[in-house]
């Protein structure tokens, strides 16, 4: 295992070169967040489908458990247990606007990960940066627990867990537990657990930051790269259901009609009495229980669905839970969103409302979201939304606001079309709005014939944990 | 599914080139050997070990369901459930000599199989061409069901059902159905079918023919490239006990008690009572069901050995069956032999015999053959080896002799020394003999931590069945 001690030690070195002066030693995390053995047990898989150029490069690394969609590179860089998603990247010829400068990509886009660590991690959409629009770059990053990457170029940046980076181009910062950043270009920044951080220069500020005491309750990671807390046990409760999905070569799901033009990966899981709607995308990783999934839904990566209703044209974001929760048509679930009503106290949302990304609502008593709002924060209990709640064209009218721990800045109606059009895109994007024809095609329909190919570590010896030089292309 | 296609075309093309003006169009056989849907079906598998290097290149080919270890280049081929097992190959550095010439490896050798289709082939050893040491060239070759490429050049070569070319130079040959060919440089040569020659220039010729109408009962070859009779009957029978091998990721093999130093391939079928000493090595594809398999013993790819005894160093070389016999110890079973016995009617093979490659002992009643001696050709009672039998002490003193179907020409001595080489050298290479030290580690002991990568095909749209290019090194 000598190769993949000193791949740990080259990551840490390099990612604590600019970390360390600011405050933080991932070494120890790095050390001791995953046992050795585990690095060895588990393959990694990459899609090929008639849809996605491909373009694979893996050099000096280990990938236990990833998967990997479109084209990336990785070198000496630990991929544990990830999803790297290339299907929304940029192709050759498109043009990139920022700030009203056009430029037109000379290449396909790859993403890129090198000198990195990425734990349970999902990674997808495209760069947003517009020096280099070929490459969706990941350098010395640390990117723990349940943490997303998207769209955003990290370069010396550490995710805590249950972290999102949205959109924007990071250099050296330092994102904490569970916070939520889409925040253009920032440098030397330290984000303390608990923010949700969007803004856009010029146009607005959104900015909410949880109770103290409250993240910690959640999400906690030690020292020793532990993590603790109720989101984790959450997740832990379902571990088991993924183990027959991932001994198999071709794991199929038998007897479970779904609706036309709908994809479920083989590598979720789909438990207990469901129904899935036409149109709809489980993704892999995505945890489905006794649920019914409306037309146009989607559930992506890392998403918990328990005892839950989805209306149609439903968007869960990667990482989000939803538990006992009936959700009218064309309700959106943000990032790492914990949703968790139970039996005795059930959730409702309303149509055409938007769950804020990194929401908690953890039911105490029985919670109705009006149609039509927006919601955010840490709520327990339903007059929590008298700060944490607003309907959604109030919003658009509101300019600069101070709510509870939320303050708002600057043009509303900016924030909320924003929103509308991004929730439209996602739909789009997953193909929730499928005819038959090409132009309507999305990843629902894309991923029908993908073939998996699973790719697993030297297992003795000085290489035991390394994976060998790959290159695999069309 | 056009690429595929044009694939097939291709192949044909580059093969008939030659060999239909020697009266052979393999274009129906390829046209409709193997169903289309089964070349999507399956999947290939290369090995990882820390003891043998890797480089593999796969472009423009369709692999199902084969088997890759050691360096390995595939181009616009069809390669289906073949083992390619480049673990003798020679390396870098190592000195062959030819004709009494010496030459130095200039690079390791590399197993490169162009323009040809593989049909459960195995493709086996080092080249023992002396212009190219460095390439094992499979050229424009169609190799058919259970053939053996055994450290042979094979440029523009029909390998037959059944069939076997051994340590030799082939241009532009046809090798009919079950022949056997270990003939140094040939050219524009029809082997017909049921031939086994061995011949070594200026030392020996061994030349048997199986009598008329024997190897049609056995193997049968029909235009459209279907294979019937005996063996593909018999092996017919244990399809199904190889599906769940091949339905896991990592298929493990429980409460099997193996002997030290011994190795069990996860992709073989161990089967109803079964005892494996120390030393012994089950390759993948082999099929051992109620039998003891002694001390330093393998079962090579292909085989299948039921309810018989294996008293120890006992070789049975690929494809060979062994089914209710008693073999001594040293008892070698040649390449793709059938030693058919039944409960009523048993087989004995007395210790350091050798069953010559190809040889048929399908007992019509219990058949003993004595120790230390050569077994040969077509053998259904005990009488039968007044002709197919020979004391290898007695033989050793021969010079040309005829015995029934068999015509031997030269040096015996030479011919049962170089036989008896062999085999000691199967054994050394194996592992038989391993004792704790690294000089005597085999491909039982190297083999002990391989990782196994699946990779599959695309699966839908021009590309399905194609497997994209890839490129695998250290």
């Amino acid at each position: 295992m000598e190769k993949l001690e000193t791949l740990f030690e080259h990551i840490a070195s390099r990612i604590n070169v600019n970390l360390k002066p600011m405050g933080l030693d991932v070494r120890p995390i790095l050390q001791n967040a995953i046992p050795r053995e585990r690095h060895l047990a588990y393959y990694a898989f990459y899609a090929l489908t008639e849809d996605h150029p491909i373009s694979f490069k893996f050099t000096n690394s280990n990938l236990a458990g990833t998967y990997f969609l479109g084209k990336t590179l990785v070198d000496r860089s630990v991929v544990y247990k990830s999803n790297l998603r290339g299907d929304e990247l940029k192709r050759k010829g498109d043009v990139v606007e920022f700030n009203g400068v056009k430029t037109t990509l000379f290449y396909d886009e790859v993403i890129r990960v090198i000198n990195s660590y990425l734990v349970k991690t999902l990674v997808h959409n495209h760069s947003k940066n517009p020096e280099i629009p070929e490459v969706f770059k990941i350098l010395n990053t640390v990117a723990m627990h349940y943490s997303n990457i998207h769209g955003t170029t990290t370069e010396g940046v550490y995710l805590g867990p249950f972290s999102t980076v949205d959109f924007s181009v990071m250099h050296n910062c330092i994102v904490g537990d569970f916070s939520y950043v889409q925040a253009g270009d920032l440098s030397r920044v330290v984000i303390e657990p608990g923010h949700v951080w969007i803004k856009v220069n010029g146009s607005f500020e959104f900015h909410y930051v949880y109770p103290e005491g409250v993240v910690d309750e959640y999400v906690s990671l030690d020292e020793h790269g532990h993590v603790s807390g109720k989101f984790i046990e959450y997740v832990d409760e379902f571990k088991e259901d993924f183990v027959p999905v991932y001994s198999t070569v071709k794991p199929e799901r038998l007897e479970l009609a779904i609706g036309d033009g709908s994809y479920v990966s083989p590598y979720s899981v789909i438990k207990g009495a469901c129904t899935i709607g036409p149109n709809a995308l489980i993704a892999q990783r995505a945890h489905i229980e006794d649920s019914v999934i409306g037309e146009g839904s989607n559930a992506q990566e890392n998403c918990y669905i328990k005892d839950s209703v989805y209306e149609g044209f439903n968007v869960t974001a990667h990482g989000g839970k939803v538990i006992h929760t009936h959700n009218g048509k064309n309700v959106f679930v943000g990032f790492n969103s914990f949703v968790h009503g139970t039996e005795s106290c059930p959730i409702t949302i309303g149509k055409n409302s938007i769950v804020m990304p990194h929401t908690i609502i953890d039911a105490a008593e029985p919670i109705e979201i009006p149609e039509n709002s927006a919601v955010w924060g840490y709520i327990t209990k339903q007059s929590d939304l008298e700060t944490q709640c607003m309907d959604l064209d109030e919003l658009s009218n509101a300019s600069d606001l101070t709510l509870g721990n939320l303050t708002f800045k600057g043009d509303g109606k900016a924030f909320v079309e924003g929103f509308r059009n991004r929730i439209e895109h996602i739909l789009e994007e997953n193909g929730a709005y499928y005819d038959g024809t090409d132009d309507t095609r999305g990843h629902a329909q894309k991923t029908q014939d993908a073939s998996f190919n699973i790719l697993q570590p030297f297992q003795g010896g000085k290489d035991a944990g390394m994976y060998p030089t790959m290159t695999i292309g069309e």
